[in-house]
């Protein structure tokens, strides 16, 4: 296992892990980090695991394998309102190919740079490759967002274009024709996922609940409204239009925004009483914003289209239920 | 993957997490767990991978390698002096079977319960057998015990019998004999190393450097030595006599402590003005305590034995200098 000190060069002193900064008082290389606890801090933590064939194509380049085994814990920090601050590295790897890794350490610690998280301790195997990482983020005391909060009355939001990753997807698997110009956009949004972290930060006061979509929109939605005892209904067109594509038909990108997932968009609920706050201050540099729908008494989830069609969604599907009217 | 929903019924409500003890404000089930942070404490972060065939045999039992892949990472906790408070598990699994995970998660769950440890998060999925335990403790702030205190004159100690789990392991491949007693006990030390936390709450104020015998003696002392820029003189009857055995000759004991690993015993460096106090203070309900050698100015490990041959260890084997004498 020698040739696995390779591996430590491209980790031990990652440039923005520094012996005083970002509360680091013991970095890599003890038995354990050491890290300067804040008053008036709760802590966030949270652990996802990425293996090759399963989460990304095996063919997936290395620093997008980086990049997105970060950005999927980086997004639920973001999904409670927290800043990401620390997190820890475990590679499981069939050897040790210096090309890769360098490749992967770019795509990894590029992001942590981008967003002031520091890597405090690691493990490297011999294995089929699997990443899993651990992130630790801080909140203010208190102020950490639920999935438990959505009310009767609030309004949902989305952020950006879900549905764009399963079409990625759908197009590397040979299933769907897309445009170049397409498939370079979707296949970004697949392999380069960006942690809405800013926006997050902006949201904090202003929603009831929120969470970022990994299962896709309605099991999403699902998890929120099951966690705050609710129902809700969504308006097919204002989350269709988010995403528009010359060759796909409306059918598949509906589809792929509900059940596709690997988005890492936020999803999101909000008292009446905050949504001027929430539109007049939505900022140029966050990414686009939709309201798609509507907290509801009661349990599930309706989707309502122009036609006046209405169904009702399941996690792993819909079903018209008032299709003859 | 929707048997993996099995997996979650051992998992997803653990005895132990209670929506306010140990203050953990939101468990597993949302996108991170939501922990108060206490004030005047440090947090320590550590994290581990262990995988089938490589760090346990194939054939260990579910309860066992549940019980080991939380160890190893409380061992890590306790080598810094810390207390473990919380933790994640990220497992991949071949298969959904029942029994194993059932017993799997016996031998994780009581072990964290034995030490009040709380599992926060995880993350399943479908792959070769291997687990990932990332663990989060707590120190009293600037307290954390590093590597590289140790001082010219420190007494070096070590706990426990080190070389029985190496001892365990060269039984299993059958390179060994060891009567009935020797390899009860010996595979017990293999395969449910006991974290010495309880020991190093006692240690911490005392030791001015400590570790975690992982890699084995010689190279977990060359890890403090490195880290101390110091070097030791061990005492080779003081440690191979930690450990009886009636078949095994006694350089296979002296090798197997030295070079074997996977002991989780504490390795430490005690200042003189301590000694009186550690000597005195040992509590009858810690394991054993050995004096095995002392810190010397200058570098690299030297070994004597009782005929006053002296011998240069290195992590991978030792060289006589000095049997012409």
């Amino acid at each position: 296992l020698d040739e696995f000190s390779l591996i430590k060069q491209f980790f031990s002193a990652p440039p923005d892990t520094s012996s005083t900064g970002n509360g680091v008082l013991v970095g890599i290389g003890d038995d354990a980090a050491v890290i300067h606890s804040e008053a008036g801090k709760d802590l966030l933590i949270t652990t996802d695991t990425l293996i090759s064939g399963t989460h990304f194509p095996e063919q997936t380049s290395a620093v997008a394998v980086g990049h997105k085994a970060l950005a999927v814990n980086l997004s639920d920090i973001a999904a409670m309102g927290g800043q990401p601050r620390w997190f820890t590295l475990a590679l499981s790897l069939p050897s040790a190919d210096a090309d890769w890794l360098g490749k992967f350490s770019d795509g990894l610690l590029s992001l942590a740079r981008q967003h002031a998280v520091t890597l405090v301790g690691g493990d490297t195997t011999r294995g089929p490759l699997s990443i899993t990482i651990s992130v630790i983020g801080t909140v203010s005391a208190g102020e950490a967002v639920k999935r438990s909060g959505a009310q009767p009355g609030d309004a949902i939001f989305v952020t950006g274009s879900p549905g764009m990753a399963a079409l990625a997807l759908a197009e590397l698997e040979g299933k769907i024709k897309l445009t170049d110009t397409e498939k370079s956009d979707f296949r970004r949004k697949l392999e380069f996922p960006r942690p809405r972290l800013l926006e997050s930060q902006f949201l904090r006061p202003l929603v009831s609940s929120m969470i970022d979509i990994s299962d896709g929109l309605a099991a999403d939605l699902g998890h929120i409204l099951a966690a705050s005892d609710c129902a809700a209904i969504i308006e097919q067109d204002s989350f269709s239009d988010c995403l528009r594509s010359s060759t796909i038909p409306r059918g598949s990108i509906v589809n792929a925004a509900l059940y596709g997932g690997d988005d890492y968009e936020l999803l999101f609920t909000v008292p009446e009483k905050h949504l001027s706050t929430l539109e007049r201050g939505w900022q140029k540099e966050f990414t686009t914003l939709t309201r798609i729908g509507e907290v509801m008494e009661g349990g599930g989830i309706k989707m309502t289209d122009t036609s006046g069609i209405d169904m009702n969604i399941t996690p792993h599907g819909y079903n018209h239920f008032n299709d003859q009217r």
